[in-house]
C-alpha cells in the first residue's frame, strides 16, 4: 500500500479543490461546486477525512465533481478535466483503509466459486453446475438446454431419482421395479401414469421393516436425502453435469467440491401465466394455488436439510430472473458467462 | 410448428428405442437401458406421451440415454451415437406443446430488460443501472467502480440526497445549508461529522409547519420519496448513470423507463467479517446487530414504498453474491455482461 505523508495528503486535497474550482468556473453554476467553504477550510476537511480512513467520503465528493464535469459542453475541455479526475481518483483509491480495498470475497467460497473458472477448477475437478429454480419459471428447460449446449450430463429430479433407484436396485437389492407404468384408457390409447415407485403407497408392516433396515433406522426422508448426497458426491468425482434441485449446491459446498450455483426464478405472476400457457385446460385459481404450494413445499424441504432460505440469493453465485431474459436468453447469458471463463 | 402424423410419432419412437438399445449393447450394462419393457410396449408408451403433450417426459428419457452414451469409451462410436441423439432430440423439441417452447418472458419487462441491450435501449434512451445492495457486501464500491469504468454518473444515497438538497435549495428555497461539518478534536486535528442537514434534529414547531407546506401535507418520508422519484425520472431523461438504492428499479419500471436492475449481496457472515476489517475498532457483537438492523430497516423502507420483498431475486434482472466473485470480480462480471450487449 502506498504511504502518504501529511504533505502528500495536503497536496492531494489542494489538487482536488482546484479541480472542483475549475469545473465550477467552466460550468458557472454553484450547483456544480462541491467544496464551497473556501480553500483553507476545504483542504483541512479533506485531509481530516483522508487521515481518519474515511476514503469513501472523499470518493463520493469526487463522484459529485465528475458528475458535473461530464456535463461540460466542450469536448476537449471535458477530456482534460476527466483525465485529471482519473488521476486524482486513483490516488484516493490508494489511501490506506479505503473501504474499496477491503474485499468481501470469502476465500473458502472463492476457491469453489471464483469467476475465473480456469483458476477455479483444477485439471482433475469436474465441471458441475447446480441449479435451483422456482416452480414454473422455465428453469428445467434452461438447465436441460444448458447441459445440452455444454455437452455434459443432465440430472433433474426424475432422472436423478431414476439413477438412484437403478443403482439401488442393481447394487443392493436387484429388484426389478418394472419399467414404466401406463394404463389403457380406451379410445385415447395409453396414458402415462407415475411410476409405481414414486406413488405414495400405504406402507405395509413388511415394507416399513425393510425401509427401517435399509436406511439404518433413519426416517425415510432423511435416508433418501443422505443416499442422494452420497450419489451426488460420487458422481462429482467422475463426470461433468448439470444438476437440478436436490440442495446440490449446499451438499457439494459442504463436501468442498467445486461447482457453480445458480438460482433461477421469475415473478409469481409470470410463472402462473407460463403454466397456464403450458396447460391450457388448467384453472387459473388452481394454478396460483399450485405454484404457491410447490414453492412452499420445496422451500421447507430446502430449509429442513440446509438450514437456509431457499430463495435467498446470498448463498448462490448468481440468481437470474428468467422473465427478464426468457428461456433462451437465460441459457445464452449463462453460456456467455462460462465461455469467458473457459478461455 | 412442425406437424407430426401418427406414423411420424411411431417412427420417432422406434428410432429412440433403437438408439437406447445400441447404447445398451455397447456398454453392456442394464443400468444404461432406458426402455427395457420390450420394443412394442416401449413404442406404445412413447407415442402416448408424445401425443399427450408431455414432451418433457420423453426429453428426460433422452437425457438418461445421453448421460449413458457419453460414457462410451470409443471416441468414434460415441460421436456417432451423439450425432444421432442430437438429431432425435431436435425432433422431440419440435413436438407440439413441448414445455420448452413456452417461454417465461414477460413482454413488458423484456422491453425494459432484454439482455440484448442493442434492442433494449432506443437511441434516445439513457443507459441506467439500478443497484440495490445489502449492508456490508461491498456493493457501494462495486457500483462506484462500475460507473467509473462505464464513464457514467454515479449516485449513491449521499450523493443523490445532496443533489436533491442542492436542487431544492436553488430552485425553491435558496437556503445555504452551510457546507461541511467538522469539529476540532485537539491533537488529532479535525474530525468529520455528519452534515447538519442529515442529523436527526428535534423538529421545532416552525420546522414542522415548513415541512407540512413544503410537502403538501404528506408525511415527510412519503414526500421525500416522491421528491426523489421525480428527480430520478427527470435524470433518466438526461443522463446515463448508476444509481444505488432508492427503490430506483421499481420507480423506473413503473414509469416505463428502460434500465438494468442488479441486486448485490453476500452471506451475512461474510458481510460481518468485511465490516470488521473496514472498522477494526468495532465490536463484533455490535457489527452483527448493525448489519441485521440495517437490512431490516432498508427492507421495511423498500416494502413500504414498493410492496415487494427487498431481497427477493425475482424482481431484479440478476442478483450476484459478491462473496463468490469479490468486489473486482463482480465489477468485471457485470461489465462483461454489458460489453456483450453493446457490441
Amino acid at each position: 500500500m502506498t504511504q502518504f505523508s501529511e504533505r502528500d495528503l495536503k497536496e492531494l486535497a489542494n489538487e482536488i479543490y482546484d479541480l472542483d474550482e475549475r469545473v465550477y468556473k467552466i460550468l458557472g453554476s454553484s450547483l456544480g461546486r462541491v467544496f464551497n467553504a473556501g480553500k483553507k477550510r476545504s483542504v483541512i476537511y479533506m485531509v481530516s477525512i483522508m487521515r481518519s480512513g474515511k476514503g469513501y467520503v472523499l470518493r463520493n465528493e469526487m463522484a459529485l465533481i465528475s458528475n458535473m464535469a461530464r456535463t461540460i459542453p466542450n469536448k476537449e475541455e471535458r477530456k482534460k478535466i476527466m483525465i485529471e479526475y482519473d488521476h486524482l481518483l486513483h490516488q484516493i483509491m490508494e489511501l490506506p483503509t479505503n473501504q474499496m480495498q477491503v474485499d468481501i470475497v470469502d476465500e473458502e467460497r472463492a476457491k469453489l466459486h471464483d469467476i475465473h473458472l480456469k483458476h477455479r477448477f483444477d485439471e482433475e475437478d469436474k465441471f458441475i453446475i447446480c441449479i435451483e429454480r422456482t416452480y414454473g419459471c422455465g428453469g428445467t428447460g434452461i438447465g436441460f438446454s444448458l447441459a445440452d449446449a455444454l455437452q455434459i450430463n443432465y440430472y433433474d429430479d426424475e432422472i436423478f431419482d431414476e439413477v438412484l433407484r437403478r443403482l439401488e436396485a442393481e447394487k443392493k437389492y436387484n429388484i426389478d421395479h418394472g419399467g414404466f407404468s401406463y394404463k389403457n384408457v380406451g379410445e385415447k390409447g395409453y396414458e402415462y401414469t407415475e411410476p409405481a415407485f414414486k406413488a405414495e403407497e400405504k406402507p405395509t408392516f413388511k415394507r416399513k421393516l425393510e425401509d427401517f433396515s435399509r436406511y439404518h433406522g433413519l426416517p425415510k426422508r432423511d435416508a433418501q436425502f443422505f443416499n442422494q448426497s452420497h450419489l451426488l458426491c460420487d458422481m462429482a468425482k467422475e463426470e461433468d453435469f448439470v444438476i437440478m434441485g436436490h440442495c446440490a449446491d449446499i451438499i457439494l459446498r459442504r463436501n468442498h467440491i467445486p461447482h457453480l450455483s445458480i438460482f433461477l426464478t421469475a415473478p409469481f405472476e409470470q410463472r402462473v401465466q407460463r403454466i397456464l400457457k403450458v396447460n391450457e385446460s388448467m384453472d387459473e385459481k388452481k394454478v396460483r394455488k399450485l405454484v404457491k404450494q410447490q414453492d412452499e413445499k420445496y422451500g421447507e424441504y430446502y430449509k429442513f436439510f440446509t438450514g437456509l432460505e431457499w430463495q435467498d440469493p446470498s448463498h448462490y453465485d448468481i440468481a437470474v430472473n428468467c422473465a427478464s431474459y426468457g428461456v433462451q436468453g437465460t441459457v445464452e447469458m449463462i453460456l456467455h458467462m462460462l465461455k469467458r471463463n473457459f478461455k
